[in-house]
């Protein structure tokens, strides 16, 4: 991670203000002669494109990804991928008031602190739009994951929307995308219906906890002791804009657990070892184990609300402010996708990472 | 991060096993002209040493750091400092079992599916041992920080041990020198030791959530979008040992707040802009904000215990191991200057990237 | 350097293909509050334009320079800036028989025995176009560096054209912008014109050597052992097209020397130290003495000829081989911007690394 | 690179300053399971060791190399292999003088200039002292291209001292082992050993170019545009004290040459493709070819001499300095194993690199 690119061999650099002309990334280090074009890309910005609820922001963006470089005759050239999003409905009057005024829970201070200068037209580079490019690289990575590990799986879902959390008990995978929260809970799924539009209708938001789950990823996935794969993927998390907290399998939970109850107990399965439990969330060590890699992360809530809240000027001057525009009451619903294109770039860094340093040997066990 | 190196511009690599003649680190970056001794570092090594209570392992180590290059006459030089720390109490023959089965929750099984060999002597390089590479590290960012940023202060403590938490409201930091378990409240501690006790006399362990707070952070460090300050620190907390999930500010707990309630609202003060609370834990849009920095992490149990768990041998043969040695009921305890290493490396990485990039030029406010 | 990235802070990620839709670059790390538009980058472009003379290829491109992000109201803003050159005369017929044979000398078959597929239309990723990518980033580059250090001029211009070298006697700086080769010596710039003439009609193509000199370079910028300012240097200026040898000072030619011719003596003079020659071209140790920095690099003959080579298909066919179209008889000319572009982003990234590691510290000598 | 690193995926890092305790590397990304010992790298650190013979430094150093880590029952495990060298025969006193005066040619000044304080005993850093640690990893880097590419040699030499080239009619490989010089040439081994003894006796020193040349190299290794083998060869080599100029193929010679004569034309032969030349040194795009990769580069003479020459002293005095101690009248006789080492941590590093992006793929040719 360095600025504004992530990964090691398999990387990304994102560049793009929400209010700019274009955002877009360059995917770097991708394997050639994997077939790929803009219908493979596509359906991934659907699924995290504004505008497909009443749960999400108003902004209407047709979010089309274009490949201006490294595919030929619909194959990756193993030369660099070069993805743009044109911005379309910038609308930059509802921004006015922000110009001097510093948002409580945004990043226009921050920005303001560090660089004396920024784009304030709708958070500029911190804001969530910037995800987009992360979802098209995703989905660059997804299509080589496809060709290289064909039975790999990338699942994500919310568990948690402001107190109130899913049963797991009622996990149903094919209810997730029969909502539009992306909950495994059908009967969850209603009542944070209810329950958002309430918190809407007051001028209010709320955070979210999200899981993503990566099923038959390849044992041997990661490094000691900074190349960690649940380093890169806590890195890789919590980069995602609002996002304040990262776990791995029990994650926080881990401490409450005693050494008896935490031990991933073992036996030989018809195919090699097979785990009693997955508390480690599939990474022993840093490497992955080959057990289903779980990875959990919260976003805080919206910070854009219509309620006023305190703060100051530029010129040091104490208002109050209502952030006007078309925001997402539940920002975490969007962060779906996002967590799961982060998932399919980390783990395909690893992969190559990987079998460049062992060539994809791998010890044996019975 | 890449492999074993942590950091943009203030880079430490650290090698070595648990068994090995030595373990150490390299630390690249180092701005020059600062002083440092081995009497600067060790009082921070002492702090993570083993068999300083009965509730650490039993391992006698010196943990004597020496500086083998990049100190001349009592000055960094610039150059890489060399930092090597000698292993004296290996007593291999703990562990022969080992070598054949892989402990549950261990990064054995792990190694060996990645790389087909591995260093089975006390966790070879996956053994808590490293980590004290990381708080000499530390020692060295501390020393730079106290140069270039004098107010800047880091504390680590635990905030929980298992099932078991502070109460904030009895929050005493002179409390944390006080008692084995960096506990901050007097009352928690004692109660720990009890429970540390019995857990240990059952051949069992626990986990442990540690926070790591840093005062007087320059506003600025940081930066969109993968080299975020929360990013980094996220990884860095990861990637010690055993570490399960890590949080900023209110961490997982964000997600069950609601925007009115998560915004940090902001006040004109005599020195500048002052928050009316710290959800945010020092850090908006991945750039510290001068704000207090809260970071915590917990830590599973540990693994090695001696209540016998299921597993298997490297032929395939079904088994029930115990793990015999010397080893810590609560690994978490000594994660607490590790944790606090991190943050010293971390920040003062940001620092010297943010003036490399914008001269630490800063935007006023008022 | 990783990949498609050079540069330690201020990083350029290139991307885009001769015959695609553009081509382009990301900046990275640049710092905020620079004033910059496109207006500041296109004289850069249309030095290196092609078709501006019967010496270089008549292909016609604009060459125009979109700034996609990273700069808000004419200054940049500290994130990452996005730098597009559309492809407008792309006549790809004319590269139709190069899609199965490879040209000797081009990339085409070691890019056939790395990815197995590849953009054959006028070179891919290979070609020279590339380099118009790397120019507009340099000139973000100058930007920096003269709001940065005032005084700093970057000068790059021809020195040899196939056996035909400049008289150091007749050096005329004034001379370089009026030929068409960048060349300092108003005689061979004449001689060169009918020697280039005489090797075009002949269906051939020659080599040349560049030199670029900047002046007023600050003292330390540099660093031991690899991140030296040579080292980095000779990565950027070998990283260009067709280019074969890098030279830093006397470069080759110091193999003749004794150590005695070769000291370069140092006398006080007004403003500090000075030097009675400069042997080393500028830099100690890896490190920027003060003195201008001196670098020379030799361009092959171009590739791409009208008189029939010997060559093999991808079948395995022998063929003889014309490369058709519109080439560059000596593409050294073109080189001349590209070198002063790489130059003054090593120059900057190095003075961002050094103010990041040093904060700009200096001993000072009497 | 980045400051005292280099490599992508096999990384080195090297510490150390001439008169300290101990100088070292860390290797790190080094494939598992390769047979190691401090046997396998001795022959390599022996050969670049001082006191060979009168035409190289007197200092005595048995420069033996210990294996602290990433190596386990004589196979290397893929964690960080550190390899140390203590200094024994540091004599301090010899360097008294130049604690306060700059060398001419040293880079005394430019450390001075950049930080402030600097280690001057025999050079510190900057010493040639440093070569020994890459000589070390150059050896790792053998023997895991041993393993994996069994028949890739590496072969370096010198092909001038001073003004006196060799004649390549009388090439023999076999005579590179036969005289202190590592000559190809007999005639030219005797007549410099002449030429070098009488310049050492005027207390003089010389320059001289190496040639490195690596033999059945797989094609397809190297990437566009900044990942390029030859651009890395050049920062490699570049990166070693004393080198002023780096070639590939023709190299400088190439300006010279028309388009006709630098084709390398291309047959069938029974196994693939042939070459009828190599102008190219084995390198097309940046990316190898299955040639033999042809590096040269030149080495200044040695600064340390024993005639006085001009300079000023850190407080701004003016001297007559002479630089006494121990010092090779030609530094390029020893920068032969130096180039050899570098040349194989760049092939491996690109190896690894190249079998991560690509898989090892290869478009078949016939």
């Amino acid at each position: 991670m360095s600025l504004n690119t992530f990964g090691h061999l398999f990387r990304v650099t994102t560049w793009g203000e929400s209010h700019g002309p274009a955002i877009g990334c360059t995917v770097d280090g991708c394997p050639p002669g994997v077939a790929l074009s803009e219908a493979d890309l596509q359906p991934w910005l659907d699924r995290r494109k504004p505008g497909t609820s009443k749960f999400t922001t108003q902004r209407k963006e047709p979010d089309e990804v274009r490949i201006l470089s490294g595919v030929f005759e619909g194959k990756t050239t193993g030369t660099p991928i070069q993805l743009m999003i044109e911005n379309t409905d910038q609308r930059s009057k509802d921004y006015g008031e922000i110009a001097q005024s510093f948002r409580p829970g945004h990043a226009d201070i921050a920005y303001h602190q560090k660089y004396g200068v920024r784009d304030h037209r709708g958070g500029g580079r911190s804001s969530a739009r910037e995800t987009a490019s992360r979802v098209a690289a995703g989905g660059v990575a997804r299509a080589v994951l496809a060709a290289l590990v064909p039975g790999l799986r990338i699942t994500g879902y919310m568990v948690q929307m402001g107190v109130k959390g899913i049963d797991r008990a009622r996990f149903d995978a094919a209810e997730i995308e029969e909502n539009p929260f992306w909950c495994p809970d059908p009967v969850a799924a209603k009542d944070w219906a209810a329950y958002l539009d309430e918190l809407r209708l007051a001028h209010n938001s709320v955070g979210a906890v999200i899981e993503v789950v990566a099923e038959d990823v390849p044992a041997g996935l990661g490094a000691p002791l900074y190349g960690k794969l649940d380093s890169d993927l806590a890195a890789a998390m919590m980069s995602i804009n609002a996002v304040k907290g990262v776990e791995i399998g029990e994650g926080m939970a881990a401490a409450s657990l005693t050494g008896v109850e935490n031990a991933d107990e073992i036996r030989m399965g018809p195919g090699g070892p097979e785990y009693l439990s997955n508390h480690a969330g599939g990474i022993l060590g840093g490497i992955s184990t080959g057990q289903p890699v779980v990875c959990r992360f919260a976003v805080k809530p919206t910070s854009s609300i219509l309620t006023p809240r305190r703060t100051v000027t530029q010129a040091g001057a104490e208002v109050d402010l209502i952030t006007k525009g078309r925001h997402d009451p539940c920002v975490g619903i969007r962060a779906v996708p996002v967590g799961e294109a982060m998932m399919a770039c980390v783990l395909l860094d690893h992969l190559l990472l990987d079998r460049g340093q062992t060539g994809g040997r791998r010890g044996r066990i019975g």
